[in-house]
């Protein structure tokens, strides 16, 4: 192995500068882990790294992997919970850090052109002098990039309304198996929406790199509503937030977002940030409306009249400092859910759950009673207006008792997720650590997809281990 | 071939009742022929035409078409304009004729699962009373069907806001080539949201028949917002129509229409309807805004005066019959054009051009002198907000001479939609007459469309001589 280290890498520093080429092992080390539990759990050092500049270095890169029939990982910035971005069986991991230039906004056309590597927060602060979006908000927006994002097919708490990922992404310029170059949605396309041909762009959107390597992306950015209000609302019965959901739909509003607070995601919240005020209950529900300055002063009282039905205390956030605030602390739920357990942390695993709307209240029942059938520590929270429910599972993983149990939770979890009606990720993707689920979610449509993938991929170079495959 | 027919026939009639077995000329000459011009001008008799009642019965045809190695065809209203229902190499017509039912409605899940065979108008009404609807909306829509939609990524006006039908399909139960069964989009599942393994439900959607058939849909449906009001305005200068799209965006507002009628379209619809008192200009715009009734009477005001800066005129409709009224206007186009060209008809060839919205006037003005180089009329509309410009062009079709002029003009239409940005067809799909820009537009994906074409189809049996091969 180290023999071949140096030989892939020697080849690789014939096409790229040396200094972008990475094979010394404490340079690797960071590379073997993202934010899974699973990567912790063992260390999976790639053979090598490179840093390209371009899509034609990654095309070169490819090549390099083609010839060699060394496995190949695209990287962004391993912020990912599946192990997706981790080399399960060593070889060449891209790291795309130099490709994070965003190439061209156009408002007029809704569109924006970057490269993979650029993070969604930069992509944000990019879009925003224009008064344009880009609606998919994962939790990790601070730190994740685009590219990980359209792998994923990611999603937050705008889904709800906005969709995900997979609705915004227009094209691709995709480096595939064997090195050659293809540009997805038309290649010189800018339009916005088409029927020509097969949609293949939809097809890499998820595929997290086992098909091809994404080196150019064509988003649709939107018009950014320029007003939010947000409702929050406490419930003492689970089964009234799903109530209150329906009665906002039976009147025909599709709120930007309905976030889920389970009673122990306030109670770690309000030691976090007692400021907050939060109302307590069973669970809370964070709706918030969007649009212009006028019609949101008016929607928002529409929607607390509907929410105050069943709510036993609403709140209304209207100042865009105060709904800020709200969303921060939102967004600091797994830093806080340590604060509750002291010594404990938050382990990402069978932490996606998306089940119907209607099915939530009895998916967190049942969920609840796992927990403590495991005697495991749990948190639900989620974003409840697409069913979409995260487990934050909370342990110390250097207990060896702890941490069996806790992969026995993750487990009944996923698998709670399908009895119920749901699929085992929502949003995070399937990686190296759901690929156990894929033929129970999937049956012979798995097969479907392994036949797709020996097409795109014949020698089972692109991140393989993952999705198609048991990792070890 | 009459052989060939009385053999797949009487084959057939083993496995399904024998008259919904069709084999006699008369009755199969209407499945010779769909809306698009291509059809018209040459009789492609299918062999037979099945009218399953189930999926299964479904699988049953397509194995007899597997086992014998005849082409089989999907259809479902027949209102397509590529020829995508037609059996361009005979063989088998699948009639959804039987499969309307709507399976289930649930509002709580946002979801309603179909037959391929309803018909959007039908499927629009069983909605209604639970406060939903599927807001893809095709200018067909009174006859058109869901699957027929699915199959290709159809829309309308409201994909501004919306997006396409892609968008809406969670799911589907597809028989393969060799007629197999899958569900893709989860086996069990009522998700809203999945990452969970690649996305094999969006290669399917707009693949015209040729990787599956669709036997039953799994839709997300959408809260309806309960009010509307349109801005139309009127233009002296095409230009401003794409200034003031941007002043919305610009505004933070994304319409749910910003349609476009040309002076062309606008003096057709005055003459079939003068009784409307449009508004005249070089260009119409017909924005419409939609929400809660409150919010509406805010936005549409909001729009008005972002729409004034630039416009000559602008009239207001917040009245629903008034809004009616202007929609079934705005969809009586097609007839209306015979009334300003007697004796000529339109003819759909080269009608559904997508391009950058702000490179809409140049492209109408390069189209409009096109037209005049090859002396052929044209009228030009469309969805406006994403860049769909319909150039229905208006012949007598016994005349060789004006059809040979129209043919030129097409294929200089098509062209024209890829020099400025665009794409062949936003809305209406490949089918048999976009075959030949399929190369041009999409470069080297169009060799990786094929592969999944030979892997998912490898004897070439499902809807040949459409998308990926030439039909004739």
């Amino acid at each position: 192995m180290v023999i071949a280290r140096a030989s892939i890498a020697s080849r690789l520093r014939e096409i790229l500068p040396p200094d972008r080429v990475i094979d010394d092992e404490t340079t690797l080390l960071p590379y073997a882990y993202d934010a899974s539990f699973w990567s912790l759990r063992k260390r999976r050092l790639p053979d090598v790294v490179v840093v390209p500049d371009s899509g034609a270095e990654v095309a070169s890169v490819v090549r390099v992997a083609a010839e060699t029939g060394t496995p190949i990982v695209a990287r962004g910035a391993g912020t990912g919970q599946t192990g997706g971005a981790v080399a399960a069986r060593g070889g060449i991991v891209v790291s795309f850090a130099r490709m994070r230039r965003v190439l061209e906004i156009d408002r007029t056309d809704l569109q924006v052109v970057a490269e993979p590597g650029v993070v969604f927060a930069d992509l944000t602060a990019a879009l925003a002098p224009f008064g344009l979006f880009f609606p998919p908000d994962p939790g990790s927006g601070r730190a994740c990039t685009i590219g990980g994002m359209v792998a994923n097919n990611a999603s937050g708490p705008h889904a709800v309304k906005w969709g995900t990922t997979s609705a915004y992404v227009l094209g691709a310029e995709v480096v595939l198996a064997d090195g050659s170059v293809i540009v997805t949605g038309g290649e010189r396309s800018k339009a916005l929406k088409s029927s020509s041909g097969i949609d293949l762009t939809k097809l890499f959107v998820g595929s997290e790199g086992t098909l091809g390597i994404l080196t150019r992306l064509r988003l649709r950015a939107q018009p950014r509503p320029p007003a939010r209000a947000v409702v929050l609302a406490a419930y003492e019965d689970l089964d009234d937030t799903v109530r209150t959901i329906d009665d906002l739909f039976a009147a025909g509003i599709l709120p930007a977002t309905a976030e889920l607070l389970d009673r122990t995601a306030v109670e770690a919240l309000m030691k976090w940030r007692p400021d907050l005020g939060l109302p307590t209950g069973e669970a809370v529900l964070f709706v918030e409306v969007e649009g212009t300055r006028a019609s949101v002063s008016s929607s928002v009282s529409e929607v607390e009249d509907i929410v105050k039905k069943r709510a036993q205390v609403t709140q209304r956030a209207e100042e865009e400092a105060a709904i800020q605030r709200l969303w921060q602390a939102r967004g600091g739920l797994a830093a806080a859910s340590s604060l509750v357990f002291p010594g404990k942390h938050r382990i990402f695993a069978g932490e996606d759950l998306s089940v119907p709307i209607s099915e939530i209240p009895r998916a967190i029942r049942r969920a609840r009673e796992i927990g403590a059938e495991t005697r495991t520590s749990v948190i639900f929270y989620g974003h409840f207006g697409d069913g979409n429910v995260h487990s934050a599972i909370v342990i110390d993983p250097t207990d060896a008792d702890q941490v069996r149990r806790a992969d026995e939770l993750a487990d009944r979890l996923h698998r709670l997720a399908l009895e119920v009606g749901g699929t085992v990720t929502g949003e995070h993707g399937t990686g190296a650590v759901r690929q156990r689920y894929m033929a129970l979610e999937h049956g012979a449509a798995y097969e479907v997809m392994k036949r797709i993938k020996a097409t795109l991929d014949p020698h089972g170079i692109m991140n393989p281990g993952k999705l198609f495959e048991a990792a070890d």
